[in-house]
């Protein structure tokens, strides 16, 4: 008995494009590598060590540490990947973290100056880097777009023509802010920015509201405030979108926000529906805003 | 035996000018009361319930409410009181918060019109209101210049020249925000700006630094970093100065930072010399800035 074209021949195994997810924390290249599964993609994970979630291990992977630059073009190469999505919350390094191997060692200048400045810098460096190498960084939306906010109301409640004020004036203070490379996102309330998200992470800005708000420092009664999230102005699209799951929602109802609006088509939502459903049940609404 | 015209005659009295303090929380009223007293005049303490510290009893003094407006005119107008200054922290009212008098009532539509955006709004409001009822508004660098940041070093520790552009960076973060009326202050270290501060005050921003330094979140070896403090661009500086204290000293040690940047002339410093020695013995360059 012989195989047909379209069982298991090399042939066959070539149309199956593999895709490299490089991880950083959290859930979200979980998500991403299911969702490439469900395109007919076949993910190779590449978890930074420090940083990836060992969940990782359910699919093809590699554990890397920064500053493995040899090892990682060399297992890619040994795949046949040519395609690379970036993914999940990287700790930044310190130099002294790095371990730097031969590979690292021909491309350091190139490595070195990544270290120079913010988090744009640092992620458009990579993206030349990979390039270089004849490998192409794709976008998340490229590949799952699914995983993208979508334009309009994904939750039964919209936001109230004060509350979308709010989102508007929330974006623009992130724009503003977009030059010094901090956050990307905000909280806002009745025309008042609370908080502004740098490195402390966007679940962690919202349990500092809902701190300050059960001390009484902030004194708001009832559902009230924006969490907006949208990426900083000329973001480098393919690496480090902004993104929010179930947590975020979860975090957004404690600290008793009206809702959350994301900037359309430039947010990751990972798992929409469990999100929308956790918004519906606490009563928020969750917004794709077009900017 | 009578008493000669440098005794307690009411001309003597009279001579002694009063001033009365609106007093939020925190150190800086008591502070303010003290160099009043050096300064020869008469303070007369304010203080707002639920914002001001109980010590403002051991000066003359008169609780009251926000809204119980008519009382804190009557009570300035009973002691000749012709200048105003207000410092420390308040807390934000709700609407609800309010106890409304009949002196608030006559001037409800004035005072409605402040709780509709950001603080400089309501202060520049504040200030209009007062004058408009014949008391002048004094800021504290005109009642107590030496409590005012001076230019140049305070420690014996200078910043580096990286923590110079740093600081430089930090006060333009604050500039681009200023439109935004959030905060005062920010955490920059080598080129990454860490934290904005927002709602949550500078020795909370500080707080979460030490946190995420002792949690790896943020991987910064030894001491790193600058506390950036200065006035929001067009702020009214006769109410609501940005202010240091021994415990933003202590909180921005514990953060393990290089030091704090002050705008010299335009951020308090209360007790500058326990300031200085605090930023002395903990390792600290304490600086104002030319801005």
């Amino acid at each position: 008995m012989t195989s047909g074209p379209n069982a298991s021949a090399p042939g066959a195994l070539a149309a199956v494009r593999p895709l490299a997810i490089i991880c950083g924390g959290g859930d979200f290249p979980i998500a991403l590598a299911q969702a490439a599964i469900a395109a007919g993609r076949a993910p190779f994970l590449v978890g930074l060590v420090g940083s990836a979630d060992e969940r990782i291990e359910a699919f093809p992977h590699l554990w890397l540490r920064l500053g493995e630059v040899g090892k990682f073009f060399a297992a890619l190469a040994e795949r046949g990947v040519a395609e690379v999505v970036a993914v999940g919350f990287v700790k930044r390094p310190e130099l002294a973290d790095l371990r730097i191997d031969f590979g690292a060692v021909k491309r350091l200048p190139a490595l070195a100056a990544l270290f120079g400045g913010g988090d744009n810098q640092l992620l458009a460096g990579i993206a030349k880097l990979l390039e270089n190498e004849g490998l192409a960084l794709v976008g998340v939306h490229d590949v799952a777009p699914q995983l993208v906010a979508p334009s309009g109301a994904l939750t039964r409640r919209a936001p109230s023509a004060a509350a979308l004020a709010d989102a508007k004036l929330g974006a623009a203070a992130i724009a503003a802010l977009s030059p010094f490379d901090v956050g990307q996102a905000v909280i806002v309330a009745k025309g008042r920015v609370l908080a502004v998200e740098a490195a402390e992470g966007t679940d962690s800005m919202l349990a500092r509201i809902a701190e300050l708000r059960a001390s009484g420092r902030i004194a708001l009664k009832g559902r009230a405030g924006v969490l907006v999230k949208t990426p900083k102005r000329d973001q480098e699209m393919r690496l480090d979108m902004p993104a929010v799951g179930l947590q975020t929602i979860d975090a957004a109802a404690r600290a008793d926000l009206e809702g959350v609006a994301l900037a359309a088509g430039k947010v990751l939502v990972i798992d929409r529906d469990a999100c929308a459903k956790a918004a519906d049940q606490a009563g928020l609404f969750l917004h794709g805003m077009a900017l």
